[in-house]
């Protein structure tokens, strides 16, 4: 095999085939070999263990070798890794990548050029760390139609979520705290904006619901407009606040969105806490299932990669690719149900003029859209406050549909009492 | 395909089928067609949708049937299961079964006449109802050397320790309502004493760490003489009571047991109530990884045992036979960790006459065997019990040997004010 990339997963991926070569020779029921490695930059410092590696000139030169069945892909970005994954396949290799960019957006293109060349992509690295998730809702739970998604895909995001709830530490000193501590990137704009997690998402709702859905097309928020007010609230009101990624299936189409979402305490998905991910899955058979585990890191992600390797050397991983036609060529994008067809309850967050009635008028618009109230958390200004400072208003609602939230939130934002844009998120049971 | 059995299980599998023939078909790249059903008594009631299911003179003919090319036995039991399944091999079939006993018992004999005519023995339904732990361990998670495993692996149980810790109801209780909602059979002996679930763990063990160990080499304890007050003062102390399995490789060996262990609040495993199963995964690569689902029941174990069946008709179980040599013949015993190597915190219950002193001498004893004490729970016996009464002592060692433990009781049973067999269970993180 060839290796492309020997960042944190590749070096993790590189480690665990010297370190442990019988076990996963036998596992794989053949010897595997790590014939060729290349690396953008191979005057870079390596790890004790990767000293001795002998580096390919180039990428291309590991992609064209005539004497490596599998590559592994772990650059990232897209458009090398493109590059490099379509010529692997069109010369007759198999690949293991753990890029969910690449997958999710160019997925039909790959997947195109694997069933044309008759080989495997296996991609169990790509989505959450270690969990073998691609596995389970691929092969494990072929049986069920998955009903619905529920998942913590980016552990950076958990982090720093964990510490802003915790300890009540704002957003900016919490991502200063995981980019120190390694959990995020020196550029942490892809988790923090929700853009990792729909890479993500589009990937397991190829997997659950076999449709391909564009990222862009699925409504996503990320954490980093997070007010670290709106977490001691949610908690007040017994919720943590998780970016949540949700696929549900239901008679109107298919609902999917990323953002900062009310989980309830005490349930699964509020217990995460750190670099954790977790999915929650409901199939038709298996009725409701939670997978959780180390969402990212060296050798977590390398123990799903090193197992797709193991899956391609043992002939499983294209029994699948054949089967199982994911990214189908001009497939019709999903139909996603219509906001007017979701229902979920709400955490809406106003900033009011401290005056009478203003309570009533947001309440009366509320109840005009049929969104009745559940919880209401309204503090005074405290005597310390100059006179007439806004305060905030905090509203749970009872099961509303989204159409109506975004209407009657729009006339809210536009009464002149209304100080600033609300805060709006989506409570999941 | 034919089915052996119409049971929970059987009636599950035959449902899953029937209903959905084009998404199973779709997803094992063939069609799946359910040839022939064998039970033991044509005339019991069936349900409507398994009405028109025309049923095979014997099941000797089903496996027998060569238009058959693979048997699905959910009839349980080991001395026909045995038969059945050994005599489709030697005709050439693929098995998928849900039997954890066959598997526990005789898994050596059938894999070898696996092996002998190259056919798949699939088995994701005999553990973990839904949650697809069989493939995890034995496909996705193969880059690891499984460290070690902790598992709630009996809904029937985890059911009635859910209802006598939230409702303190007594343990014969408890059990009546499970069976009263269908969690337990009419004669639950092998759930409650631990004989499911230490079946169970010997197929997890077989997975994880590649040795054969006989269910009966495995100290195993039920939840049959479990006494809700060790419940209510395990709570007192912060934990939670639960059957758990548990295998754990260390220098000195491998380390087994089954028994009503605590586990502190908050963990994952904790948490895990009602008819839930949840296997806690420690691999080095991996880290440490949660699997949670319905542990039991038609149809959870139907989307296991269907999800086998498409794994046998796309080739890949049968790849995963040959290469993984599941209870290979002659194996020896694993080497198992002596009591003198096994480290653990632990629980302990004395009945002591209430006159000064006795903690002294307890605490004295314990102290000779090397093992400190973190948490004593004593209470008086109150002004109503009569004078003299007996009264609990609970103690809540530090990190303790078992071989200590061990004969540190021994020597407390003995003490003239200590008056019933002492209670001990142990603690886990």
């Amino acid at each position: 095999m060839g290796l492309l990339g020997l960042g944190t997963v590749g070096g993790g991926v590189a480690r665990l085939l010297r370190e442990h070569p019988d076990r996963i020779d036998r596992r794989a029921g053949r010897p595997i070999e790590l014939a060729a490695v290349a690396v953008r930059d191979r005057g870079r410092p390596r790890a004790q263990e990767l000293k001795d590696i002998r580096f390919a000139d180039t990428a291309e030169s590991v992609v064209n070798d005539p004497s490596i069945d599998v590559i592994i892909e772990t650059i990232g970005g897209v458009t090398d890794a493109r590059r490099l994954v379509l010529a692997a396949l069109a010369n007759g290799k198999h690949v293991a990548t753990a890029n969910k960019a690449l997958l999710a957006e160019h997925g039909a293109e790959i997947f195109a050029q694997a069933r044309r060349f008759d080989r495997a992509v296996a991609f169990e690295g790509s989505v959450g760390g270690g969990i073998p998730i691609v596995q389970a809702l691929g092969v494990s739970l072929a049986a069920n139609q998955i009903q619905s998604l529920a998942a913590i895909l980016n552990g950076t995001c958990n982090y720093i979520l964990t510490r802003m709830t915790g300890d009540g530490m704002a957003y900016a000193h919490a991502l200063a705290e995981a980019q120190r501590l390694g959990y995020a990137e020196a550029d942490p704009t892809l988790d923090v904006d929700g853009t990792d997690t729909v890479h993500k998402l589009a990937i397991l709702v190829q997997l659950a619901f076999e449709t391909s859905v564009a990222p862009g097309a699925i409504p996503t928020r990320g954490i980093d407009a997070l007010d670290v007010a709106d977490i001691t609230y949610a908690g007040e009101l017994g919720h943590a606040v998780k970016l949540l990624a949700l696929a549900r299936l239901s008679d109107a189409g298919l609902e999917l969105r990323v953002g900062p979402t009310l989980v309830k305490h005490g349930t699964p998905l509020a217990e995460v806490r750190g670099p954790y991910n977790a999915v929650r899955v409901v199939g038709d058979a298996l009725g409701d299932a939670l997978f959780q585990g180390r969402g990212a890191g060296a050798m977590p992600t390398a123990s799903a990669v090193v197992g797709d390797l193991i899956d391609i050397a043992a002939g499983r991983a294209l029994a699948t690719s054949r089967i199982r036609a994911y990214w189908p060529a001009n497939a019709p994008p999903p139909v996603l149900a219509p906001p007017s067809q979701i229902k979920s309850r709400y955490y809406l967050r106003f900033t009011i003029a401290d005056q009478p009635g203003v309570l009533a008028r947001i309440a009366h618009i509320l109840g005009d859209h049929g969104i009745s109230i559940a919880s209401v958390i309204q503090h005074d200004s405290g005597d310390d406050a100059p006179e007439a400072s806004p305060v905030p208003l905090v509203i749970m609602t009872h099961l509303a549909i989204q159409a109506g939230v975004d209407s009657a939130l729009a006339l809210i934002n536009r009464l002149d009492v209304v100080h600033a844009p609300s805060v709006c998120m989506r409570v999941e049971e």
